[in-house]
C-alpha cells in the first residue's frame, strides 16, 4: 500500500509536476482512498519527500575509526540526498508546510528527524567508546552543525556546494563537537569521563 | 518610497494576514504602481520578508575581544531576528520561493546574505589580527556554521532553541572556524601567515 501510494506520486511528478500533482490524482491513480493516504502523510509536500526524497532508510553509518571520518562520511551521504534535483524542489516546498502544519512537524520530527539524529548518536557514541570525544553531546546540535548547516547551504543560501565545503563541514562540525563535549564533560574533579 | 511600501505591507499583514495578502493590495494602499514594486522586490514573499524581518541594517558587530565572543554576541542578534514570529511564518514561505524563483535567488544573496557573511568577516579579520585565528577562512562557511545551523533549527527541524542551544553553536562554530582556519593555513613552510 505504502509503495503503491509512493510509486503512483513519483510517476504523477514526473508526469504533471510536483506543483500541478495533487492527493486527489494519487489516490485515484493507485485505487486508495484520501483518508488512506492522509493517515500516513500529513500533506502533498510530505508524500512526496517521503516518495522522492527519504523514502528509504539511510543507509548504514560507515564505520572509519575516526570521529572526523565517519562526520565526512555522513555528511556526503547527506548531500547526495539533500543535493538530488526532487529534493532541491521538495524539500523548501516542506519546508513551508512546516511553517503552518504543527501536525506535519511531529511526524517529521518522530520519523525523519529522528532517523538522522540516530546516526549522530551512532557516531558520537563511537567516539566516546575510543576516548575520542570526553563524552556524549547533545545530539540536536550535532545534528545543526551538519546537516543544518548543509541544510541551510542547499535550500536556504542557494550557494554552489562541492565536495570541498561537505568536507570542511564535516571537519568544522568534528572540532564543534569535539569542543562541546570537553566543555560540557570538564567537571571540576574531572573524573566524570575517562579521557 | 520604499518606506511606504514597506509600511503599508506590514499593515496589510496584520489586517488580513500573510496569506491573503497580495501586491495589488499593497500597490493600491501605497499608491505606486506594481511594477515599481516589483523594482525592488522580486516576490510578495522578499516584500513581506524585507518589511518585517530583515528591513533594518544587521545591527554593527560586537567587538567583545575573542572569536567566541563575537560569534555568541553575532548569533544572539540573529536569533531575535530569525525567531520573532512574523520571521517564523515569512522565512519558510521565502526558502519556498527561492526554490523555484532564480531572481530572488540573486537578489537575497547579493543583499541580507552578503551583509551577513560581512558581519563574519568583520569578526574573522579581527580574529586574525589579533592572532586568534591563523588566516581567514570561507566566509560561507563561516555563516552556515552558525547562522545556517541556526536557520535549521528555527525553520527545518522545528526543534525548540533556548539560549543555551544558541551559546553551544557558537561556541561549535568558533572551535569549527578555528579547525578550518589551522587545517588551510599550516603549509608545510609555515610561513604564509602569522600566528
Amino acid at each position: 500500500m505504502d509503495h503503491k501510494i509512493l510509486q503512483t506520486t513519483r510517476d504523477l511528478i514526473e508526469e504533471v509536476g510536483y506543483l500541478d500533482l495533487t492527493v486527489d490524482q494519487v489516490a485515484a491513480r493507485a485505487g486508495v482512498g484520501k483518508a488512506t493516504i492522509y493517515r500516513r502523510y500529513a500533506s502533498k509536500a510530505e508524500m512526496a519527500f517521503v516518495a522522492n526524497v527519504h523514502g528509504q532508510q539511510l543507509p548504514p553509518v560507515a564505520d572509519t575509526g575516526s570521529l572526523h571520518g565517519d562526520l565526512l562520511a555522513l555528511a556526503r551521504t547527506f548531500y547526495v540526498l539533500m543535493a538530488a534535483p526532487e529534493a532541491r524542489y521538495l524539500v523548501p516546498a516542506l519546508i513551508s508546510e512546516l511553517a503552518v502544519n504543527a501536525e506535519l512537524v511531529t511526524r517529521f520530527q518522530d520519523t525523519y528527524l529522528a532517523a538522522e539524529h540516530a546516526a549522530f548518536a551512532r557516531i558520537i557514541e563511537r567516539a566516546v567508546a575510543r576516548g575520542e570525544l570526553a563524552g556524549p553531546v547533545n545530539l540536536a546540535i550535532a545534528h545543526l552543525l551538519l546537516a543544518g548547516s548543509l541544510a541551510a547551504a542547499l535550500y536556504i543560501t542557494n550557494l554552489p556546494v562541492d565536495d570541498a565545503m561537505v568536507t570542511d563541514l564535516a571537519a568544522a562540525a568534528a572540532a564543534g563537537i569535539t569542543a562541546l563535549a570537553d566543555q560540557h564533560h570538564s567537571d571540576p574533579d574531572g573524573a566524570a569521563e575517562p579521557r
